[in-house]
């Protein structure tokens, strides 16, 4: 079992709180989190007092944190589903999970309550292997293994630095996807993990991620931050983006993205409709957003995932700049967010 | 639903029989196969006479019928496995769905029988989307779709070539693997399928696959044999290479290959523990085959299937010819192979 060797002290569950009423959210999680350290960091647009049951062992920032630590920087904005971000570069742990407070525990085909944080875990703690495609996907799990024609050198595979879980109920459509089919739920649990193979593209979701915050850490970061961006999922794009930087980072140090379990099961909430003039801003963005990500080629002297980002950011005011000025105030906030990082997330500074 | 526009005159299933009584394993697939004509091809190595229940549409093809269309050829070889490819090179049909004479219908998670011809056929006639991954596998399956942030511009996809199904009981692992943990047998249904991304090379099994003949048949070859090939699955390399040679031509010729649904059930057979010394030669072969192709580029100018088989010959020959007379000879028989599927496989000459 993959939990060997991993204590719960080492590992921050971060929420961002974009609701002031946690308690439904939290008491529905309280099996699973009640183990390990919070971090809830609270939506700077958010103004009525977070509700939090007791019984957790929780730390709660706001924008005044936030205002104090990114000081008179004004790209780097922790606003909406980016005040996660904020958790991220204060965490001290090895290990983030993150979950949107709109998901609460998810059942597996048998009915168990699916532990996403252990699944989470196991992603992370064993091996993943972006060289070669398994077809009995993830080789590590219980009863499966490589198959006939599998290269044995390939076999030991390589550090899995991001852990993507899924949807059941509310899948996360975009909101033309969610508006043209508004009954449609995701009912489908497929009982597999498998890793995204290198130079495979992808869109992370940010729903239902964690990370190994130590090598890939500076990767996860709010940058692309559409004009009408609102507070909910299907209006937001900074995930997508900060995954395709992860996604080439991990290709670039030889590291793995898995995909598949832990679900967690979303809640109903917003109206696709109403949100779709929003969000056709973003799947324009896509069609530049995509190519580019493809192209990019790292140098070999980008060691690290900052060293990664701060080239990313490069190509990206470079070659995406000119297109839209949301890609030029993307490059300036990845630059910053190193910045912020290198002096407050790697843990040279105290807050 | 992808049956739509398929007629069963569209499909060929071809059956390579290692054994001489077919009985039990044509009456499992009865109420699947009676539908469609049915090409079964005698291992030219079995002396008995083949066994074969009676109610369906089937032609038998044997040695003698291999002498007279291979004539003078030596490099092409029909033998065990490999008797399947004789039924690929004569047949006219659009689809081809290929099963191990070991394989029985599957169930799914819900004890229904699993129709693996009618999936196969799904996942050749829905498309396939090789160039951006979608975390909710299949999006054109029922109740999936596309997540957000994946390309408006990539949902139409591309034209599925390849159809690769897995296994339930005994998964196709090599023998190392299935002597290792001898009781080992693979109970996870997975209910997904998914596009191998584009650039991922994979360990295509030729157990349960199914094909569109008229853009890639030529590509699936009997080429790569064994010193000491035998008559189990896990002593055998000529689908693992034939696989790569269609990734990668699907890949250049931008057309998908999809893996998971169907399952088929494997029934147990052989012995690993006897199998290991053969099985160890291809285990070595796999060091030097993997990296080849995955370096392997085909030039612009090849543009069909056939096209890209010769000049994949060339480079194997050149590259892999000078490391092992296995490769020199699997490259003579690439070339032989087109050029037997230009006279007869393309059906411009009459059998």
């Amino acid at each position: 079992m993959s939990v060997v060797n991993i204590k719960d002290s080492d590992v921050d569950i971060i929420i961002g709180a974009l609701r002031s009423d946690l308690t439904s959210f939290m008491n529905e999680w309280r099996s699973i989190f009640s183990r390990f350290h919070l971090i809830i960091v609270k939506d700077p647009d958010l103004n009525e007092e977070l509700k939090i049951p007791e019984g957790f062992n929780v730390d709660v920032y706001a924008k005044s944190h936030m205002d104090h630590v990114v000081g008179s920087s004004t790209s780097v904005l922790f606003s909406g589903y980016s005040c996660r971000y904020f958790g991220f570069l204060i965490s001290r742990k090895k290990y983030i999970v993150s979950i949107d407070d709109d998901c609460v525990p998810a059942k597996d085909e048998k009915g168990f309550l699916v532990d996403a944080v252990d699944q989470h875990i196991m992603n992370l703690t064993t091996p993943a292997t972006p060289f070669f495609f398994n077809t009995l996907y993830d080789p590590y799990r219980e009863g499966a293994d490589f198959v006939r024609g599998y290269p044995f050198s390939l076999r030991n595979g390589v550090m899995c630095a991001l852990s993507c879980g899924l949807w059941l109920n509310l899948a996360d459509f975009d909101a033309p996807t969610q508006a043209l089919k508004p009954g449609q739920r995701n009912s489908r649990y497929v009982d597999a993990v498998m890793t995204v193979p290198a130079r495979a593209m992808m869109p992370i979701s940010g729903i239902n991620i964690a990370f190994d915050r130590e090598v890939i850490g500076p990767t996860l970061l709010p940058a692309l931050r559409l004009a009408g961006e609102g507070k909910l999922r299907w209006e937001t794009m900074e995930d997508i983006w900060s995954g395709m930087c992860v996604k080439i980072v991990c290709d670039h140090l030889g590291m793995g993205v898995k995909s598949g379990l832990p679900y967690v099961w979303r809640r109903d909430r917003g109206n696709a409709i109403e949100s779709l003039k929003k969000e056709w801003e973003g799947v324009k963005l896509m069609e530049e957003v995509v190519p580019f990500f493809q192209s990019v080629r790292l140098p070999r002297t980008a060691a690290t995932a900052e060293d990664c980002v701060v080239e990313i950011a490069k190509a990206v005011k470079q070659k995406l700049g000119p297109l839209d000025p949301v890609f030029a105030r993307a490059a300036e906030a990845m630059s910053e967010w190193i910045k912020l990082w290198k002096a407050l997330g790697s843990g040279s500074l105290p807050l």
